[in-house]
């Protein structure tokens, strides 16, 4: 749903975004990553062998953190003057989402939660890229 | 499709929280409103006429930052210890949402985003309004 | 250091902020507490028992994330005209801080980390207190 | 304040982050930085030419966030895993701050608040050079 809405937000932006779509998709692949990072780290706490998560916890709550930045920044994405700025954001994003993919993927078949939070992740750095591909186009 | 990856994520959550179903969609929607609320105070200072749309800025601003709090603590909100702190959280966020909601109404007609915007804001409401009715009645 | 750069911005701010030096020393409070509960989070995280310190992991996540919302609104809070929905964010915020303050006190004698966590907290509560009796006053 | 407290409880910290100090020092500068720039946007808006400040509450905005992000992830970096991560999240936060204290001098000699927030974005950038630099030393 909330990709809709800020879909149809971006139509009434005064600076119409270019690249619309893939910007939505990927404001909103951000939050749903913070949603899950946030909820699998506390899921993570709450399992027996805890100890054995602790990277799996920082690494989801590093991601939460900077997914958080990333879809805050995308939502001011509609200029051209700071380009560069927001490749950098997108390309650290894509390293934290993608490392902590792989550090839950390690989890996924002792627990649901880790497969789910693995594949939001994955999901994320999908739309990052997407986005970076898409600001290399002509508009 | 997030309140869907969080709700399968809280089946898989040791201390399965009660009413997950109020809680992923409250979790949701108060994302959901910090990409509306964080997109439509930039469609604003967009706009030609921005000194009549300062209240407006400030109060998605405020509101973004109510609603990451408080669908980051609905995902550690899996235990019975602390639900007067939540009920808070829940309130403080309604109270911010439906302000926010009803200044967004205001430029409705004038300006697309707000109107999106308030509509963002007042789903949250509800879904807070709804996770508070759910967590006073028996799991 | 930072409550001195933020005082100094009030100074220039066009609608000087009524109350400024309770409201500098309490977003400096409260982005303090944001620090110290996030850096405790991750030292409890790293101790032996960690299973003993899952609440006060929680409470510490909860606390950091709503200090960092009161500490943006307060940066916000130059005008007269949303007075409620500022009283109702300091409360909140003084409930968290406050328990968890009170849950890392629990800990302190063990741990100097939670020791040094519950001064920032209750630091953070006695700022907020004295910001929401600043509000009451004449200006 | 803050700087000494963080400082504090990394030395209870059961992995002891080398760096302390460095660490320390990074970590409170970024939230200084989140409290200036969000003061300043808010300064910004307030301004009677608010139109010329665009780009600056933009970039504040920006700023804000991506410096909440690298002090959250910073108050977590006691471990030698994901060194790279953290060497782009110190990065991108440098190109940040930079472009945002370059924006706010521009804006120096008319608004007082704007000098603050650039000496702070400055700040912020001097000691996340330090951190990278500590981190490419022998602990």
């Amino acid at each position: 749903m909330s990709a809709v809405a800020v879909r149809s937000m971006f139509q009434s932006h005064p600076e119409q975004p270019s690249h619309a779509d893939a910007l939505s998709r990927c404001i909103d692949a951000c939050f749903n990553c913070v949603e899950t990072t946030s909820a699998c780290a506390d899921a993570c706490l709450a399992e027996k062998h805890v100890a054995r998560l602790i990277t799996c916890i920082r690494l989801n709550n590093d991601c939460a953190a900077v997914c958080a930045a990333t879809g805050s920044i995308l939502t001011r994405a509609n200029k051209v003057g700071h380009r560069q700025l927001l490749e950098a954001q997108l390309t650290t994003c894509i390293a934290f989402a993608r490392t902590c993919a792989a550090e839950c993927q390690r989890h996924a078949e002792m627990h649901k939660h880790c497969e789910v939070c693995a594949k939001a992740c994955q999901h994320c750095v999908d739309a990052c890229t997407e986005m970076l591909s898409s600001m290399r186009m002509p508009a």
